[in-house]
């Protein structure tokens, strides 16, 4: 990517990311097998259809909403796509092996992609913090840290408090945040030049900008409900995200043109703006019992969405707060 | 958008549209709560993702497909995106208020959000018509007004005609191709540069454009049937549907070739008559037994909408008829 | 589309075309009805949704594949659809005839749409290696011969070696890439000018092209497992797909890399290399029993498929090896 790195370090990266895929491999060989019956009570094809709307919300809406920058248009989509592969093989065997008391072989169902797929959108949402600044082989070291240390720490918190996975995993947002700026003071400062481009917001592309906007906004209610068992828990979740989102969908619009000093609307505001209603009620979709609750949760992460994102140096990140 | 309207109703403008949804969501606390069962006998998951099919439309092909005009590329998938979701609110209180008899406590269920859906689906097809000529502001006036009107229509002829759901909203095509041609008679003259920018198609947003139609294309029979009770109709409605897809498909692509003096396919005619088949056998999508009949009714579709693209002056609003 | 051709033959053609629907229609008319029972026991919800997901990977995966070319923008999908809606009715029909054994009236199943989008997607296979030397007679003459071709063929070895469906059909890459070869072997040579075209690629619309691959990766799965009966079946093909695919886009990106001599991921390469995962399991995916044989499966494929668009002088088949 950027020219500064010798040619070694980019020809030895190819094989790098080879012979990890290869260990990763021999560690599939020796340590998985499927679960040969069917263990789903809700149907095989309904639970493939909710793994699937989060695979389109990780590969499509978050790969899709980086890419209006001047310089990443369509790499950054593949750099998506390329985290999400490598993060959801590392993702499954750490789950495995975290959530099993003694040693053992890991049994691979539906549910453990789902839980890989959501544990991969983290290095997807850390990533807007640190893109334009890294190379290949610093993304390859990125996903595998970034997953051990959401996994233990996911193990840790559940050994605590006995918390489930949904409640587990509703930090994802707060913590890939945290870990992207984290990952972003320790990288070496860019050159002014690379820091322009980065601000330098390619009209043309907003439009892609949108289409993954809107995929991670259609799909939100699934991602909430995802990790949750009982029906009538996942009713609600769905219901309450959709709520969340649609109040905060149209507060971003009104706020967003309040800020603008011409009324015109901010996009990158916006972006985040129109997704923070669902991260707000991430964590307590399942047990909201009416509306208006939800409602208000989008109102108030919409106007607070768009206040920091005035703020904040990573715009792209504000969607975790 | 446009620079005629004084500072005041722009800076006022955002403030209305969040005091608003303030009042939204005190409306939903006094007057809604969710069911607490249950109700779908169809599963959680199934009725959810005919749920999605329709927000997938409604945000993304409708919102799309409008894209392609030279001064409204991202903006305009925006805007339908508020409508969509401010629509939505409206619209499930008005459809619970509408549709008990005695004054009392709206229940949200899976079915009202697919049936709120479709119903802020008819401004977002109107909007077609006045796109580029209305403010923000205007735009929450016509979504309430629209979707008031149209509730009320919909009642009105379902105490008169006995009809279900499904005979009620179908007209929705009609309703909003007339409802949109109305509003956009009732704005003042637009200026003759504004006039001209809305002619000028943008070549490089064709593709995206495109994108709009082959999401209402692949998804339109979840459209035709999400109303529908009886699962033999339902599968009646999408075999029908799918059909009449397909032959108008052909049709237009044929057609739109033959009326160009070179032989080229003109864009805007084929947009809306590929998706003509399906707006022509909505309505009786659920009573039609044999492809033939669905594939004529797709045949003659496509024909009657490129007539119509070619003659009449809101070219985004063809898909109605 | 070319000026070489005559006017008379560009205004026969869409009057050829609608011809050939009337008669399409006519022989639905004649020889076809619905199933009148609900013949699906995995429900009607769940059979649509995985119907759908075929058709979205054949309207919009494989028609924004090839929307990176220089002169095909939207055209390419346009026509893309065209073929599909086409290709859909012939390979009902010819299903229906050649499945039977005593001549008599076709039923039409879900079932039957979903065999016949998978068979239309080898003609939208083929056209990768004769686009923009091809018109749109050219193009109506190639899917009713191909799905003619591709229709006995699998009848011929579905009665001498007694496979099933899914065995017959997984041919479909091999068979749509040298269909598509020899195509372009007998078409004329086109003009230089052309050629230069074709090579151009426009990188603008390359975020298009990687919205193509994203969604036949995502989709990928759903092709694999959908013409298997048994759940369990069904879900090993669906688990080895996933993970040939996620390795085989590691691999893809990262060798891509290697290629190239400063380091930068070739789009075209990778476009077809991040499938080969699923092209390379398609076959076996429901035998196979551990991920770590789907993963050296994605892990070969990818190197292969990097290997062979570097040689093949066409990279838009290489998906078919």
């Amino acid at each position: 990517m950027s020219s500064k790195y010798p040619w070694s370090v980019r020809g030895c990266l190819p094989l790098c990311a080879l012979t990890l895929e290869a260990a990763l491999i021999l560690l599939f060989f020796f340590f998985t097998y499927y679960n040969a019956s069917l263990e789903d009570q809700e149907g095989l094809v309904a639970s493939y259809q909710v793994g699937q709307d989060l695979t389109v919300m990780a590969a499509l809406g978050l790969g899709f909403l980086t890419s209006n920058l001047q310089r990443h248009t369509w790499s950054s989509v593949a750099f998506n796509l390329f985290m999400l592969a490598l993060g959801v093989q590392w993702a499954i065997l750490l789950d495995g092996f975290l959530s099993q008391l003694s040693p053992g072989k890991v049994v691979i169902k539906l549910f453990s992609i789902r839980l890989a797929t959501m544990s991969a959108m983290s290095v997807l949402i850390s990533v807007g913090a640190v893109l334009g600044k890294v190379n290949l082989a610093q993304l390859v070291v990125m996903v595998l840290v970034e997953l051990t240390v959401f996994g233990t720490m996911r193990m840790v918190i559940s050994i605590i408090f006995k918390t489930d996975y949904h409640m587990n995993l509703m930090h994802i947002h707060v913590f890939a945040a945290y870990f992207g700026l984290t990952v972003a003071r320790c990288l070496p400062k860019p050159l002014p030049q690379g820091t322009k481009d980065k601000e330098q917001i390619a009209t043309r592309s907003s439009l892609s900008a949108m289409l993954g906007t809107l995929f991670l906004w259609m799909f939100w209610p699934s991602f909430n409900s995802a990790l949750l068992r009982s029906p009538i828990e996942r009713k609600n979740a769905v219901f309450n995200t959709y709520y969340a989102l649609a109040v905060s969908a149209v507060t971003a619009m009104s706020v967003s043109s309040l800020a603008h000093p011409q009324g015109k609307i901010n996009m990158t505001y916006m972006h985040n703006a129109v997704l923070a209603g669902g991260v707000a009620v991430g964590i307590s979709c399942h047990l909201i019992r009416s509306p208006w609750l939800a409602m208000v949760l989008g109102l108030v992460a919409g106007l607070i969405s768009i206040g920091g994102a005035k703020c904040l140096p990573f715009p792209h990140l504000a969607v975790g707060f």
